[in-house]
């Protein structure tokens, strides 16, 4: 999330630490990114960032907004400022049935929602309930920096599943729940974005879903569904949840981040009972109970406005951005290939045969645009041959003329590579093992 | 907390549950208190709650705060509803060493902070990084009972330091490291509440504190300071902090929940810049970042009132509480045994020979009055000769009140147990492997 205040701390080695040899084995793996230390560069005004997943706010009625949270503070502050549930606030848990009626998921109780301290905390939480060290987690690849962060500091096994561009490939995920336990693994559960995926921007084509359902259900593998994007199809279109066609196998994730706002770290889970049961607990023993100042701001925000219509500006927003860069890559970087998202956040962007995005990134900021390379997304080392493109936030020209500055940048790149063979960097990726920060929204 | 909104359907047995044996180890301990279920009971109107750790809230000025956050969001509302920095809003970092200077920490830079989502998540995050399972951690007994929920999932083994009236025991402390250390364990902190403990009201005396850092020191143990009530102290006294101390070997635990209020969910660390770096990074794998709208409603609050005299405001008023707790105590129930405490939020009632507070409170709650059993702040079963009596949230004709009822039933109980020679309870204790939840605050 390049636009964020990094702290440049957190990117430098700690040397001479008195404590080294102390750490939990969790701990010993957990390193800055080396990216971390460019991101504070690539927050620079006159850098484009095309890095970050920061969704774009100036709709946000703040003028409107800022007189119903000072009605709810002088009426409700004293609960609001006060402890709350750890499932979470009933009446938030009432609002977000509706919202995944649009998905269509329409037999939930409130009982079955789990409030949580944001999506980043759900994940944590499912693993933690359902991981010990050395298990199998199956998930896309690529896949969501965030995610594959939480797997490895519970140190988990993550298992790639081949995605194509109508999603998750069914065999490939069925070979893989038979491959791991042939090698004597425990798969616990399948991760899975499906519709406009982060970072590859496809959606699991509607055929494919019951087939996945089936497989699941069949081995026993429950699938963890992590649902941000789905209202956020540039049509409106919206495609029917895993969990709308199975309430015993899956544990649906749902956010306020993209279709609202982050800022309130606020995100729901739905889970089967047993399951739902331990997250509560597991929701007490990491952070005790949800912010009901966070969860009233939302209620306030869902009770009094159009939210309906809210998302569908965003969506007409994204899409024009989507458009934009789409555009641009088409002028620019024609030799370059990409499949079109038809909704969220991100372009999976193939580089040329021999260029490396991580090795090229520093130029790239030197060039005045950012962007994620695409090893990040990966667990295995993977990925040097893609990039994610982000056109959620910068406004359109900014994002042509972002994509105007990377195609100097790969040019270049590629003249390089041309005479030389290679794009001149050498060892290029010296902390493969290490885990990728999840600041990469 | 007894009176915050808990759901009924995590105190129930979840059966039949198709998940069952698919679970982390860690999770397959976590079973929610049978206490739970009492506490939907104890949250109706009727009942005089002193089980909760509720800070009361009424003093607050919600209506001029309400003008202010409302302008805050206008002025920068694009920023309050975005995503944040992992360490948490550098406005915020430095306002908090205002804070900790009250209690002698003055060389602390906005850098060695960490902002976390409640102490909770602090204690999660230095137990992640820092425990593998089988390790050890030492902590006063009794004890916070979140913080041996945090312990107890991460599957560590927490090893009893003895209390007296002065606090932490510097010989049981070195005591247990050696023996520990002898039995061949790995010892990862001790965790230590000095000010005003939880449950055990008591303070680790002035004279003590040197000596339990230079047996950390010697042995290189690590000290975690959890100081929420340190600036409770009645009659306005404070003590200086371990951390003003020692700056390599503690990591320093605040929050604002009992001194502002606890639903904005922010609260801070202070650790050596090699935790630090790990608390960073793990605090961006648990939750990605502190909300930004909590964290500007805080420095609203801060940069805008006199939180001083608010903060002795609250003394005050809890101070008058515990005087109404003790004296009721000394004419309803004097023969019971309690030190009355200088601070904070809590009496440590012990109770007749023969009693046992667990098996008693289901008449306590009949008789309309609730507590917490001692044996919630206990890992190893002891504790059913105590109690814990809050005296934060309920006003002080209340407290005599609830405390009035409590002495009809120990007096009855003691006459049971007169006659038969017990209070009656069979099998009192049938989860005691369970994870106490930390829903007690």
């Amino acid at each position: 999330m390049s636009e964020t205040p990094t702290n440049a701390s957190t990117s430098k080695v700690i040397r001479n630490d008195p404590w080294f040899g102390s750490y939990a084995a969790r701990a010993e793996a957990m390193r800055a990114s080396e990216i971390r230390a460019l991101f504070a560069v690539a927050s620079r005004p006159e850098v484009v960032s095309l890095a970050g997943g920061m969704p774009y706010l100036d709709y946000m009625p703040f003028a409107e907004l800022s007189e119903l949270i000072a009605k709810m503070m002088v009426d409700k502050g004293d609960v609001a400022w006060q402890y709350g549930s750890a499932q979470g606030d009933p009446h938030l848990r009432e609002d977000v049935l509706q919202i995944m009626e649009l998905e269509g998921i329409n037999d939930v109780q409130p009982d079955d929602v789990v409030i949580t301290n944001g999506s980043q905390n759900a994940l944590d939480l499912i693993t933690r309930i359902m991981c010990d060290p050395g298990d199998v987690v199956l998930a896309e690849a690529p896949n969501y920096v965030g995610a594959l962060g939480v797997f490895q500091s519970f140190q988990v096994d993550v298992v790639n599943v081949q995605l194509d561009k109508d999603g998750l490939i069914p065999e490939s995920f069925e070979n893989a729940i038979v491959e791991q336990r042939a090698l004597g693994k425990r798969v616990k559960f399948l991760y899975t974005v499906p519709n406009f995926h982060n970072p590859a921007g496809v959606t699991l084509s509607v055929e494919r879903r019951p087939r996945i359902l089936e497989i699941a259900r069949r081995h026993h593998v429950l699938i963890v569904e992590d649902n941000p994007y789905g209202l956020l199809g540039f049509d409106g279109q919206t495609y029917p949840a895993l969990r709308s066609m199975d309430a015993e196998n899956v544990v649906y994730l749902s956010s306020f981040s993209k279709i609202i706002a982050p800022g309130m770290r606020i995100a729901w889970m739905v889970a089967p009972p047993g399951i739902r049961h331990k997250l509560v607990l597991a929701n007490e023993a990491s952070i005790l109970c949800p912010s009901n100042m966070s969860q009233f701001t939302i209620t306030t925000y869902l009770d009094n406005f159009d939210w309906r219509r809210q998302i569908n500006d965003y969506r007409g927003m994204y899409k024009g951005r989507c458009e934009a860069m789409d555009s641009a890559l088409r002028e620019y970087l024609p030799y370059c290939s990409w499949n079109k998202p038809r909704g969220g956040f991100y372009i999976w962007l193939k580089i040329p045969e021999g260029l490396d995005s991580r090795a090229m990134l520093p130029r790239a900021i030197t060039a005045k645009v950012a962007y994620v390379a695409g090893t990040g997304f990966y667990t295995n080392g993977e990925g040097s041959d893609h990039m994610r493109l982000s056109f959620c936030y910068p406004k359109p020209e900014r994002i042509q003329e972002g994509i105007r500055r990377l195609a100097s940048v790969i040019d270049a790149e590629r003249q390089t590579a041309e005479l030389f063979g290679t794009s001149g960097a050498s060892d290029p990726h010296p902390h493969d093992s290490e885990v990728p920060g999840p600041q990469v929204i």
